[in-house]
């Protein structure tokens, strides 16, 4: 787990990709305003055919930020990169049905298109809405579709495969469950209302009809939006403040390192990013167990403010060369956050956007509870793989996580107004 | 699931419980004040007695109200029963281990409560604080703790276990799994945000110790506070409005009905309430083939609103003896609303506290989310059996849903300042 920050949507110096607000008409609520949609006869049905949800009913409290925050589905780039962490999201990956090639997975990616951008706009989705999202704002909802290295032979499209897909290489910590790793396509959902993802998940899953079957799925969380006074960097389930370092959207090299350029190869991947999911386990009860002063030696870092353990606060530059009386380092050479540096790793970038997940507990009694790891760069090879190389070799936080399942798809650019997502590769 | 609702803390006709907000001090926020008692001495230690939360970092936003919300851990009744749902819940039952009595339950017991209270507080555990909740609010957190049958056997209780505790009958339709049923222990945890909850979770799983074993465990979930327009009652995994007909605390009634008087029987037991828990999956592939049409149905409540299908609005009282122009009654005999009514069930009545659950899908792809049903009542066998009794025999909604574990727990009155949860029984 390099250690980098995600800009949040409250972080003062990081404000581009704040959702946008509806609330903001008068005092009239976005489901409200969608509720005259409703009255001019457009209804919610679950037999197909509605594309509006009624009117909220008299009296009804207006939606807060919380509800009526929303982000926008057209644009240069896919939404769900860099917007602020959401409290809920689902992860699910497909595989091409037997015999679905390239027209089944155009017509997928154009059904999947029309239903993100209904429900990312608080509306119901196009066919059979199963009202669960009903009443509920956007929520800052966001819905993002990658393909996978299986994709392109499916389709007749390995000419267009990136070499950027390259499966990525065998870590020798690794212990990957197959069954939950890679796949033809991946969606990653987010919103900030667990039902309105969940709506979004089963949307999705229904749109993929006979051309596509889910291979995995997993759920995760972050903090509700209001919980927490820290303005910018979330905490994991270790307690560790994680992604101090991240880059933000106000770097001036933040879009070179994260998104594809236009001139880049291959042409249907401008504007898009990679993105690498790691399920990373992390072995709680020894972590536990570990004093505060023996956790910070691993990370590097204080816990209760991020501050390298060699002075200063969050954002202060670790000061590798420092040493206590005995003249050992400060921050010990197998520290995670020494190791990740990431000008200690020819500038390499990437944007961490993870969500935790608990899955309950297994049969022996341990927690199966880590981070859905998710990062993005412009190159894989360039961002995550040389950092995990160096951590699979001498990361002091190796002994308390597993990786568990690993997938790296490539995310096109934004749809444009009445274009698909995917369009410039499927119909190129 | 009978068809009841839950009271809300934003409803305006049943205020009470809501949670007290500790926020409105000049703007400080709890985590300042918290922080001002760390600029004393106390400070968050992994390795034990720590005491409280170190300042939010300077120029933190604020808390807003989410994180701010505070529910009380003394009282007459234990908190988490008649509060507002909550964002995130965790259920978890414990077995005592082998060798532990009464004595080893007594302080497991006492360490429990110190720990909610403080964490309740939004302060860090007594022992070994992970951290994970450090920087957000209490977050409306609640622990509730009960007892089930078992407990009383093996703490040489006997004497002192309710008949109300009598296993529940057998109903025709359970599939139920035996080892994620029942508990010597039950502790529920709710809380508006996902990482203040695990936290707790943790907390509670570090207090067992030697003393009690994990036996089962279940993560579930609600809307986020402010994410719906919608002032009362939530919506289910299936989309409907589930909870349409839940006592309110301002019924004259309600005390009688939910809370075990302070004449009752065992004495023990005044001021408690009876938990029945059920994991109900939902059959969502199946169901959400349906149309609209058949799902009310099935129901006997519109979907959007939740009136009667014999009309009105959400809170209208159901026609049962409306007939259509062929003569058929407009609620269906086997509607699950019509079978749920309380005046159809002796004037039963039981508080539905529920939470929604995901755990990913089964191999088969279906997905295995439902509800974790938990309802409260005064005396199970005048609440949850007499319905659950009619819905086995003819509940139209019995085919979309399987009731896979179960569980049923006495839950004592709330501690008095001093004291801890179950004193009373186990020093009674």
């Amino acid at each position: 787990m390099p250690d980098q920050s995600v800009p949040q949507a409250r972080t003062p110096e990081a404000p581009p990709a704040r959702p946008e607000s509806v609330s903001g008409t008068g005092g009239i609520s976005r489901r409200a305003l969608l509720g005259t949609a409703g009255a001019t006869g457009l209804v919610l049905g679950a037999a197909g055919g509605a594309v509006g949800y009624a009117a909220a009913p008299a009296g009804a409290t207006p939606l807060t930020s919380v509800g009526s925050e929303r982000a926008m589905f057209h644009g240069k780039h896919q939404p769900g990169i860099t917007e602020g962490l959401q409290a809920r999201g689902h992860l699910v990956a497909f595989d091409l049905a037997p015999g679905a090639g390239r027209k089944e997975a155009a017509a997928l990616l154009r059904r999947w298109s029309a239903t993100a951008e209904r429900l990312m706009a608080g509306e119901a989705a196009p066919h059979g809405d199963t009202g669960v999202a009903r009443d509920a704002g956007p929520s800052s909802l966001t819905v993002t579709f990658g393909f996978g290295h299986g994709f392109f032979g499916r389709t007749g499209l390995e000419k267009q495969r990136p070499a950027a897909l390259d499966p990525l290489p065998d870590f020798s910590s690794d212990q990957l469950d197959k069954s939950r790793s890679d796949g033809d396509l991946w969606v990653q959902i987010g919103a900030n209302d667990a039902l309105v993802a969940f709506h979004a998940l089963r949307a999705i899953q229904k749109d993929a009809g006979s051309a596509a079957r889910v291979r995995w799925q997993m759920n995760g969380f972050n903090r509700t939006p209001g919980a927490t006074a820290h303005p910018m960097t979330a905490r994991n389930l270790m307690g560790q403040l994680d992604g101090t370092r991240n880059p933000k959207p106000a770097d001036a090299d933040f879009d070179r390192r994260i998104f594809v350029p236009v001139s880049g190869e291959p042409a249907w991947m401008a504007n898009g990013s990679y993105a690498v999911v790691r399920r990373i386990r992390m072995l709680l009860d020894d972590w536990e167990k570990l004093s505060l002063a023996a956790q910070e030696q691993v990370i590097g870092r204080r816990k209760a403010d991020g501050a390298p353990l060699s002075g200063g606060d969050e954002t202060t530059p670790m000061d590798l060369e420092k040493t206590d009386a005995n003249g050992d380092y400060v921050v010990p050479l197998n520290a995670h956050a020494r190791i990740t540096r990431p000008d200690e790793n020819g500038g390499a970038a990437m944007l961490r956007r993870p969500f935790s997940y608990h899955d309950g507990i297994d049969a022996d009694g341990t927690p199966d509870a880590g981070l859905l790891f998710i990062c993005w760069q412009a190159d894989p090879l360039r961002g995550f793989v040389p950092v995990q190389r160096k951590l699979d070799r001498g990361d002091a936080l190796s002994k308390y996580i597993r990786h568990e399942a690993s997938g790296l798809f490539a995310v096109p650019g934004g749809a444009a107004k009445g274009e698909y997502v995917g369009q410039r590769l499927l119909e190129g």
